[in-house]
C-alpha cells in the first residue's frame, strides 16, 4: 500500500508527463525549426550553430505546456546589434506565417507561435565556457551539462517540482514573479535526488542556504562571501553565477513553508489550486467596509514595455510611493500591484485612516544642545506653523506644527498628479501616470473590479491575503 | 547704569520682600502662636518643644504669602498614635474660634487660618540628628543649619528664586508639582551664592547633577552610587537624604529651560505670568476641531482624601490609563489630568484618530521556528478571528485579525464602566469613576468647560500647550 504522499505524486506524475504523441510531435517540431532556422541562416550567410535548448531539450516540460526555444549560436566576431536585425529576420523568416512578437528586452529575440505551440528563437554567442559576452550565452553549457545527468525517472521528479512551484506561486525567474527557473529546478532535483527529497530539504532551509552541486568552492565559506542572496546555487558551469540570483526572498519563504505544509499533509491543491472565484459586488463592499481600514487604488494606463521591464518599473514606483506614504506618516497595512501588462496598472495601499490630524508632533532637540534648543524656539515659538507648543517632554523640545497632507488621497493626487513625478517613480511609471491618474478609496473601485474580471480576481486574492494552498 | 537683568531682580526683589508692617505682624502671631500652643501642651501635660519653622522662622516668605509653621517636638516615648490624639487636640485647642482644618496624610497635623494668615501646627519627635522617626523630625535642624547662614541680602537672593520657581510652576515638593521646595532653593542659594547665579548653574545643568555643600562624601561617586534620582541635593543634615528627591524630570528641565530664556532675555512675566483667559466658547470649538485629533475627556467625581494622596492617585491611573490605551494600538499625542480637589476630576487623553480599523496585524512567528508556525497556522487558518491572511510577509507568518476595541470611547467605558477597575487604576480613582464616570470627546466636553472656569483655563492652557514664559 502506498502512502498518501506516493499517491498524490503518482497522480501528478501522470498528469505532467507528456504522452508519447506530444513528445513526437514537440521533438519533430522542433527538430524542423532548427532545420528552418540553418537554412535561413545559411541563405544570409551567416555561420551559426543552431540547436535546441530548455526543456525541449532536456525532456523536463510538462505535458501540453512546451516551449520550444530554438538558440542560434553566432561567431564572437559579430556585433551586438546583429542580435536585433540579422538573427531577427533569420528566426522571422523561418517562421514565416505564423504570429511573431518581437522581444526587445536585454536580449532581442523572437516569439512565435507555431502549430499552437510556443516558440523563442534567441541569438547568442558561441564562446568558450567562462568567456560570457551576451545573457545567454550560457544556456547551451546548461542543457549539455543536465541533460546527460537526467534520466526519464529524474526528468519526472523536475516536472514534479515544477507544477509544485506552479501551483503554490513560486514558479519563474521573470520579474513579475521572482521565483525558480526550470534549470534551477533542475539542479535541486539532481542535488537532492527527488521532487520529495527537494523539498524535505527546503524545509528546514535555514536563514541561507548555499549549494554547490559542482563542489567548485573548498569552503563553503567562500561561496557565503561571494554571494549576498539569501538562496545560492552556484552555476555548474559558471562557479561565480548564482543561478537563483532571480528568487526573492519571499518566493524563497513561500516554497519553505508550501514544502512543510505539502510534507504534512500532501495534497492535489499544492499542484492545481483552485481557480479564484471573483466575489460578487455585494459581498465585495461588504468584506471592504467590514475592514474598516482605507484601500487606496491608484489606477493608471498602460506602459508600452515588455514584462519585464514593465513588472521592474511598478514594484520600483511601489516601494517608492509607499515610502512616501508611510513617510508622511500614514500607517500602510499592506500593498500591492497588479497590471493587465497591457492597458491598465492599479497601485493597491491599504492605510490604517484614510484621515490623520491636522497637526503634527515636530520633534525638537534635546535640552542638553543649548544652541540647538535656542534655534528651535526661535523657529517654532509664534510661528503660523506651530498649533502648539513647544513645550518640554522626556528631556527634549517638541512642538505640534501644522500637517501638510491629511488626506492620503489628495497626498497621492498632488505628488502624482501635477507630471506623474514623485521622488523614485520609475520614468515610464510616471509618464503614463501622469496622463491617466485615478485615486479612488474603498468601494469607489468598484468601477475597476466590474470592468476587469482579472483583477476582481486579484482583489478577490488580496482581501483573503493568504497564501493559496492555505484552506 | 543697571543691565535689564539688574532691573528686573530689583523690581521683584522690591514686590517679594515683606514689609516691616508685614514682619512685624507675622512674627508676633508666630510669637503668641507658639506660646498657645505651649500652654495648651502644658494643660495636657505633654512635655514639649515649641519653635517657629519654615520660613518664618528663616525669614525667606514671599511678601503677602506667609505661612506660619508651628513645631510641637514631643518626646520619642510618645506614640505615633498621639501625633492624630493629644496632639491634634492641643493644636486645635491654641487656634479655637479660628477655621481649622486636620490634615491626615502621611503625617497629622493642623492647618488654621488665624488673622487672614494660613498656620500649620505639626508634631514631630525631638531627636538627636540622625536618630530620625518621623517625616518631619529633620525641620528643626533644616531650620538651625540654614538660619545662621541667611542674613537679609542672601534672604532676599531666596525670595527672588522661589518667585522665579513659581513663576515657571516649578516651585513646590507637594504630589501635584512634584517641583524644588523652600528648603531646595535656600540651599541652592548658598551653594552659589545669588539668585542669578543659580540660574546660570541650572542653565548648565547636565543629565545629573550633585550638590554636597557640606561636603558629606569624600568622592562625588560615592554620593552618585546612593542617589538614583537626576538631581540630588545632599541634605546637609542628613547625608543618606536628597532634598531634591521630590523634584521630577519634567520640573527639572523646565527650570533649565526657564533659567536659560530669563538670562537671555530678562523679563518680569517669568515670575509673574499673566493670568490665562480661558477661551471663548467658540474659539475652544474652533480651536479643538482646527487639530483634526480626538480628545478624549473623561470625569468622575472627587476623591475624598488629601492632595498629595490624591494627586498620587491621579498620576497613576493616567499612566496607567495611558498604557491601556496605547496598548490597544491609539496613538496617544498628549495626556494631562486636572481636578479642582474637591468634586470633579478630569483626565485628557489626546488621541491620534477615535477610530481604528476593525482588524489589526497580528504578528506569527518566524518561519525559521517550524513548530511555532504550525500552531500559529492550526489556530488562524479559517479561525473565526481571522479576517485575513494568514500569509508570509518578510520571513514571518502574519494575520489579520479582528480588532476587540475600534473606538476609544467604548474602550474607556468599557474598562472603566463596570466597577471602575483597570489594570493599574488607583483604588480610589476606581472606586469614583465607578459612580461617575463621563466620557467626552472633544467638544462634548463644553459642558464641563462651562461649568468649571478653572477647568476653562485648564484646558485652554493645554490647547496652548506651551511653556508658561515662552510668549
Amino acid at each position: 500500500m502506498s502512502s498518501p504522499l506516493e499517491e498524490v505524486c503518482a497522480e501528478v506524475l501522470k498528469r505532467v508527463t507528456p504522452a508519447a504523441t506530444e513528445r513526437k510531435q514537440v521533438l519533430s517540431l522542433a527538430t524542423r525549426l532548427v532545420e528552418k532556422v540553418r537554412e535561413e541562416a545559411k541563405e544570409k550567410g551567416v555561420e551559426t550553430e543552431v540547436r535546441v535548448e530548455g526543456s525541449v531539450a532536456k525532456n523536463t516540460w510538462l505535458r501540453d505546456c512546451s516551449e520550444i526555444d530554438v538558440f542560434m549560436r553566432v561567431p564572437t566576431t559579430m556585433s551586438r546589434e546583429a542580435f536585433g536585425t540579422v538573427c531577427l529576420e533569420i528566426a522571422k523568416k523561418a517562421t514565416e506565417g505564423y504570429k511573431q512578437i518581437e522581444r526587445f528586452a536585454e536580449h532581442p529575440y523572437l516569439e512565435a507561435i507555431v502549430d499552437n505551440v510556443w516558440v523563442n528563437i534567441v541569438p547568442c554567442y558561441r564562446v568558450k565556457r567562462g568567456g560570457w559576452i551576451s545573457a545567454t550565452d550560457r544556456t547551451p553549457f546548461h542543457t549539455d551539462y543536465v541533460k546527460p545527468l537526467l534520466d526519464e525517472q529524474k526528468g519526472g521528479e523536475v516536472r514534479l517540482l515544477k507544477r509544485f512551484m506552479k501551483g503554490v506561486g513560486v514558479y519563474g525567474a521573470e520579474i513579475k514573479v521572482g521565483g525558480f527557473s526550470g534549470y534551477l529546478c533542475e539542479l535541486l532535483v539532481l542535488n537532492y535526488g527527488s521532487f520529495v527529497e527537494v523539498l524535505r530539504a527546503a524545509a528546514d532551509w535555514k536563514k541561507r542556504t548555499i549549494i554547490d552541486y559542482e563542489g567548485h568552492y573548498e569552503r563553503r565559506d567562500d561561496a557565503k562571501k561571494l554571494f549576498e542572496e539569501p538562496f545560492v546555487m552556484v552555476d555548474p558551469v559558471d562557479k561565480r553565477r548564482n543561478v537563483a540570483a532571480a528568487v526573492r526572498k519571499e518566493r524563497l519563504d513561500e516554497f519553505i513553508a508550501a514544502s512543510r505544509a505539502f510534507l504534512k499533509a500532501p495534497d492535489l491543491k499544492f499542484f492545481y489550486p483552485r481557480e479564484v472565484e471573483a466575489l460578487k459586488v455585494k459581498e465585495l463592499v461588504n468584506k471592504i467596509n467590514a475592514r474598516g481600514s482605507a484601500i487606496v487604488f491608484i489606477s493608471f494606463e498602460g506602459i508600452p514595455t515588455v514584462p519585464d521591464v514593465l513588472w521592474g518599473q511598478l514594484y520600483k514606483s511601489q516601494r517608492s510611493l509607499r515610502k512616501m506614504i508611510q513617510q508622511h506618516d500614514f500607517t500602510v497595512l499592506r500593498d500591492d500591484v497588479w497590471s493587465n501588462e497591457k492597458n491598465l496598472n492599479i497601485f493597491i495601499f491599504e492605510v490604517e485612516n484614510r484621515f490623520l490630524p491636522n497637526m503634527k508632533r515636530h520633534l525638537g532637540p534635546p535640552l542638553r544642545k543649548r544652541m540647538e534648543c535656542e534655534n528651535f524656539l526661535r523657529k517654532h515659538v509664534g510661528a503660523d506653523s506651530t498649533v502648539s507648543g513647544p513645550r518640554i517632554e522626556e528631556g527634549r523640545w517638541v512642538v505640534d506644527v501644522k500637517r501638510k497632507h491629511t488626506d492620503v488621497v489628495n497626498l497621492l493626487n498632488e505628488k502624482l498628479g501635477d507630471c506623474g513625478r514623485s521622488d523614485g517613480v520609475a520614468e515610464l511609471v510616471s509618464k503614463a501616470v501622469a496622463d491617466s491618474l485615478e485615486v479612488f478609496v474603498n468601494d469607489e473601485a468598484l468601477k475597476l473590479y466590474s470592468a476587469n474580471p482579472e483583477f476582481a480576481k486579484f482583489l478577490t486574492e488580496y482581501l483573503e491575503g493568504k497564501q493559496r494552498w492555505l484552506t
